[in-house]
């Protein structure tokens, strides 16, 4: 049963223009404890894309991520059951996190058809055809063994009227309640966490963390954000929702986001992220660096005998060139992905890093001058380059 | 300089109806000492695909093979040049051979065309025009600083005529003293080796040993086997050919081949080996084992809690299991790539240290009797499964 430590709460302020609600936690699982505010690596189907455990480790990742859908998809139940969960499956013996489906029933699945009951789907695989309740959600993640399940939810896009926003407001508040029994009946094992929904509508928002707070889950998440909205919109949306969550349980913002947003949204309050974005964009040759988004593909880099990072001590930059990476990266060698995943994961995690020890020298707003300095960009423009 | 010492040649018979000529040696370069027989695994384009130069120390790789064809074209050897050597750029401290790109040109250049002076080609990349001579061979290969260098040669394949193999023979042989005279010029530095031809004539084979081994090369490929011809054919071709070259060189059979054939070459006395087969194979799901060689993608392998093979310590061997395995194949996980590659790679270096004890404990013929029973099958018949 998850434990979590609130160890501190920021009060620095920026010139009295912004509040810092940083905190600093720690939660305690079966499978070990969790600095917080953390960035969760997505090992979406069973592995961090191109990386081993051992990759992980040396990123310093603490927690990973797997995706419900995609695992009861491929490689199956019947497997995970006989490898006795996906820790011993993937050989990862830290924290787990797994969602619970509704967000791929959104993006990938072919054919959802949403009713009470639950989702009926088609898999985006081989177009077979099943149904998951939000009691099959949470029978999927007992048997992954995952250390903190998430609650069924419907997730809707953007934009969305607010008649439709209520609705699946309404229905993921319903499949909390129906999971959060289930997971009791089942003897409570694990953590289960309820998902806050309610579209770009801060009515909503507020609506949605008001009926799910009522639910004793052990932590909360946001869900529905970076759907296609606006940047800013995003920031509103989360700035708003998370002082609504409990303030001694973790706050989880899901699917976000780029190096910019765990700055901001960690000054807001959140203790936990998750993003394919690293491990995307380092197999699309963006990678993440102190001072910018660079895309190792120009040309630029051609003769470049410089590391990707001179500040980072990831394996990529105490071992290679800009020069070589391009060069892996253009004859589509699969060193490349590896050597650039391991670079965009140690990078998260060491910013989120250098982000708790600014929290606890009450310098995070000198931490983020520097961040974005450093980056030349500002979190409202985009990525530099 | 390269150094041969030869340690020992085996004087087993198989009960008198084989002969065992495997030899037992060492080669010393500028970047190290291998024994021999050795397998070198083929790092096309500045990566042996899949695998870090931490992957190739662990898998005990000793040498790896470089494809000047390929290098040249990309990077290129602006960048080569700039980053100090092939060695620098990809981080190998060990020592590398490059071929010269005569392969290349017959298997992979597009409208190559063949003249007395050397190859004029289209890249196979981007169909750009470059011309290679003899003399640009070792200038490239002196350029990518390779421990040692392939002189240019003329690979035709199989079936192919008398006339046509004698010709390709005797441009062989003019490019390979216009390649050594090259080297010469430019102070002998690193190895030149020179490659036979003669395609599947016994008398051409001879001939082309006989104009080769004139020339004071450092040591011998045998090159044109494995083009498609019948396996009884390349044994009777390498057969013939390992004893006519120099007892104190080393013999190289280039782009050769399956376990089984290593096995039997060995047997034959040749000393160096590079194939892609387990790399290649590795990426398609095939993987070798002691017991014969086991697809990972086959269903049986869904619930299979073993290694791939309980005989293995490689770091694939020792941690996963073929469950894991088949659905990492299954699911396109880049991690499946070099998981399966450190697993082939392993296999193939151990195999040949096992020889290389076997003919130090005058044990082969027993070695490779029981390989076989293991295997279970016969080198006439293919692999298993």
């Amino acid at each position: 049963m998850l434990k979590f430590e609130l160890k501190k709460e920021s009060t620095e302020d920026n010139k009295g223009a912004e509040q810092c609600r940083a905190r600093l936690g720690s939660i305690t699982t079966d499978h070990g404890v969790i600095d917080t505010p953390i960035f969760m690596p997505v090992g979406t189907v069973g592995s961090v894309k191109a990386l081993s455990v051992e990759d992980l480790d040396h990123c310093k990742a603490k927690i990973i991520l797997g995706n419900t859908y995609h695992l009861y998809l491929r490689p199956g139940m019947d497997v995970i059951e006989h490898m006795q969960g996906l820790h011993d499956f993937i050989r990862w013996k830290k924290p787990i996190l797994t969602d619970s489906g509704g967000y791929q029933f959104f993006s990938l699945a072919r054919l959802a058809k949403f009713s009470d009951e639950g989702v009926a789907f088609q898999s985006h695989i081989d177009g077979s055809r099943h149904v998951f309740s939000p009691e099959k959600a949470i029978d999927i993640q007992l048997t992954l063994g995952s250390d903190i399940m998430m609650s069924l939810d419907w997730c809707i896009g953007y934009p969305a009227g607010e008649k439709e926003v209520m609705e699946a407001l309404n229905k993921t508040t319903r499949w909390a309640n129906r999971g959060f029994d289930a997971w009791q009946e089942k003897g409570a094992v694990n953590n289960l966490f309820g998902i806050v929904q309610g579209g770009m509508f801060k009515s909503l928002r507020s609506l949605s963390a008001d009926q799910l707070t009522e639910i004793d889950f052990p932590g909360f998440a946001i869900g529905g954000l970076s759907v296609g909205e606006p940047k800013a919109l995003m920031y509103e949306m989360a700035d708003h929702t998370l002082p609504l969550l409990p303030r001694h349980k973790p706050r989880y913002i899901m699917g976000v986001g780029t190096p910019e947003d765990l700055v901001e949204l960690t000054r807001m309050g959140c203790d936990m992220f998750d993003c394919v974005m690293p491990t995307r964009n380092a197999r699309n040759g963006q990678l993440f660096t102190s001072k910018g988004t660079l895309n190792i593909a120009n040309a630029k880099y051609r003769l470049d005998k410089n590391p990707l990072d001179a500040e980072c001590n990831c394996y990529t930059c105490t071992h290679y060139s800009r020069s070589y990476l391009r060069h892996l990266y253009k004859a589509r060698e699969i060193l490349s992905y590896r050597l650039n995943t391991i670079h965009n994961i140690y990078y998260y995690m060491d910013l989120m890093e250098k982000m708790r020890n600014a929290i606890a020298a009450d310098r995070f707003f000198e931490f983020r001058q520097a961040f974005y300095v450093k980056r030349q960009n500002d979190p409202r423009e985009g990525v530099s380059e």
